[in-house]
């Protein structure tokens, strides 16, 4: 069995929501169902970049996490693209098995029996900044197929109408911990990012959410993208 | 009964450590025990600020919470100064019969009993860089003081020493999560912090941690003042 991997890195300290501050090694998994307007990943995602992605067998993926985290057993994150769109089955079975815990996160457009075997599943569905559409029955049939696997959702917001339909989405699903995040508008890998653009993202993301009385949701920015731009691998 | 008040404000989103992100309303307590070289609080610390500090019942307090949240239940974070030279036990009672929760920080010196009514315990003993010592009979008080309450370990880290020393901490407590901070150096509320300088900071920190092979601690800057700077009262 042969999985596209777009890339296998870390360890670094995972930069989004509910693990955020963790050292993570991330298998970004290749491949995507969705094109988001302001997709910060396209090289996992689109066909045009697929000759990028090595076809790795389960063994070789976790042989390669193995080497980056010098055999010590730490959380691992599988992202993408949409990671759900592969079988990652075979790897978290190996990974458990030497002590490994797992990550993922999928927008929640395929349920996967293998998300029962996660330390955490986050489902972050796009809001309509993204240009994409939400299939609702299929983001409940991730979360059943989760089971009693700890499950949270991140929304990225980019303007007031995000943050309406995340309120919508927050009231549909009042047992998630829900985690905000300020868009990043800037993805070019080769771009400088602009801090202060990015504070004042965050800024006016916290002053709209607590301003408007919604006080349950966690507003984290892009940690990584603050300290480190938009630079891959770190 | 009466407690001395520093300043109370929010909601803001909590800028470091376990609740990082959580919307928050923040009480912090004047008066202190330890006096850290570093420490960003002083006006809530030193004795020559005390004029400044609100002699406050505990419905007063209440009050003031509930006024700035709306009337509407959410975390409240004690810090100080050290909050638990005083006793808050009240606030607390009184905070979580209208459905606040309550998360206190410490540096692990007192041991109190309300401790055990918390939603959350961070303790964060001082590294060699503060100019205190740790004794550990108080901190280890402290944990048994909680009780069932949760509770977390943070420790601020300015350089190697302060890193080995958290190093042995950690092995003292392997069952408390602990969260690495980066220090910074520049606490004067009338200075704009360095952004590059912090940055900087944080990256030498996730180097230096994961790069010795400790996977283990969560490691994440001051959200706050990455965004806001050393502004007070947000």
């Amino acid at each position: 069995m042969t999985l596209r991997i777009a890339e296998i890195f870390g360890p670094t300290i995972q930069g989004e929501g509910a693990l955020i501050g963790q050292p993570t090694v991330f298998i970004r998994a290749g491949g995507c169902d969705y094109r988001c307007s302001w997709c910060d990943s396209l090289h996992a995602v689109e066909s045009r970049f697929r000759h990028d992605w090595a076809p790795m067998q389960p063994a070789a993926i976790m042989d390669r996490v193995a080497q980056l985290s010098g055999g010590q057993p730490l959380m691992v994150s599988i992202s993408g693209g949409n990671p759900a769109i592969q079988d990652f089955g075979p790897v978290i079975a190996l990974g458990r098995k030497a002590g490994y815990g797992f990550a993922c996160e999928t927008q929640g457009s395929v349920a996967r029996d293998w998300f029962a075997g996660l330390a955490l599943l986050v489902l972050s569905p796009k809001p309509p900044s993204s240009g994409q559409a939400t299939d609702w029955a299929a983001f409940d049939a991730c979360l059943a197929a989760a089971g009693d696997a700890p499950r949270v959702m991140k929304i990225v917001i980019f303007d007031e109408a995000d943050l309406e339909w995340a309120r919508d989405a927050a009231a549909r699903y009042p047992g998630l911990t829900l985690y905000l995040q300020p868009g990043n508008p800037e993805t070019d890998p080769d771009r400088p990012v602009d801090p202060q653009g990015l504070a004042d993202r965050m800024l006016w993301l916290v002053e709209a959410t607590v301003g408007r009385g919604w006080l349950t949701p966690r507003i984290l920015p892009q940690l990584h993208v603050l300290i480190w731009g938009n630079r891959r691998g770190v």
